[in-house]
């Protein structure tokens, strides 16, 4: 099994819980969270600084306030391995806007899951089937 | 080590808490998450409006809900290879209600652990004893 | 790639956010957790009662709240293996203060990653200057 967890715009959860439910893919978790990117805007912001622009008085602040954080949702599901690669994709499909910010996705290992009402094991734990 | 990682119900968390401390499993992190399963109750659903009953009128408004999502508890913690049976099953039989919604539980593979405190790296950073 | 998953005191995220911009490790995500250590300060308190200080009175409440979680923050990153040693020693340094609490580091793999915007995967998708 892996876990599949998805750093999303906070505007696109819906849509995605939709895509997830609509695609057999129900069982899922999601949180709020913060969370920043490589943000290479500065770059540009550090060259409108360096042309002595108009703009320079409105991009200092900005600069400042590098560490802050901008609210995320974080999606996460546990998938069979052969329904990752679709997963992915999907996420990849609804979130894409082509800006910055559209977010990462990271697969990781599942050792053992368990489903607590039935205390099954293993891939029948999360068999969408099985409920 | 190992991570093991409970979706359980809200109200479960705090008999849930004091059951980990009590078999002496005192180190976990709690979060609020929103989360669905495979809610084969729609099935039922589903059914209730083919056998035209009285209440489907109930009915079908939840089954436009489908992409919604209910208030859960995540629970973490990370403990030694031996503990992880013993972790699962204490989870297990404080949060079966034997309804839908129960949760799952997850055992995820951790690959180094530091204690901030001390520096220690290891076992000896979640030893209970160690504090 | 692996994931640095870091418990810290709620009042050293700033520095912490910071820190991490200045070295050169822009990418994570924060989120609000509660959580609990081992709270060795509990036997302390149990010898305050055996020894009948005049401070039993308040201690007694204090023991009874044996499963209450503090609010602390989670902060998490995925970075390239070479990466990890430089992010945990940073993440300690600015987190210690030498009492209790202090938090703790997990380190755990990650076998996928994604950038949501460009389709890239592997270590480009996390690339500091790819932006």
């Amino acid at each position: 099994m892996k876990e599949v967890m998805a750093i999303i715009r906070a505007n696109k959860i819906n849509q995605t819980k939709k895509a997830l439910v609509d695609a057999g893919l129900p069982s899922f978790t999601a949180n709020r969270c913060m969370g920043r990117g490589n943000r290479p805007v500065d770059f540009e912001m550090l060259e409108a600084l360096k042309n002595e622009t108009e703009d320079s008085a409105d991009v200092l602040p900005s600069l400042s306030q590098g560490a802050r954080l901008i609210p995320k949702r974080l999606l996460s599901m546990v998938v069979p391995p052969e329904q990752v690669s679709r997963g992915v994709q999907l996420l990849m499909e609804v979130n894409r806007t082509g800006t910055q910010g559209d977010g990462k996705i990271f697969v990781m290992p599942v050792t053992e899951v368990y489903r607590v009402r039935t205390r099954e094991e293993g891939l029948s734990a999360i068999d969408e089937m099985a409920g």
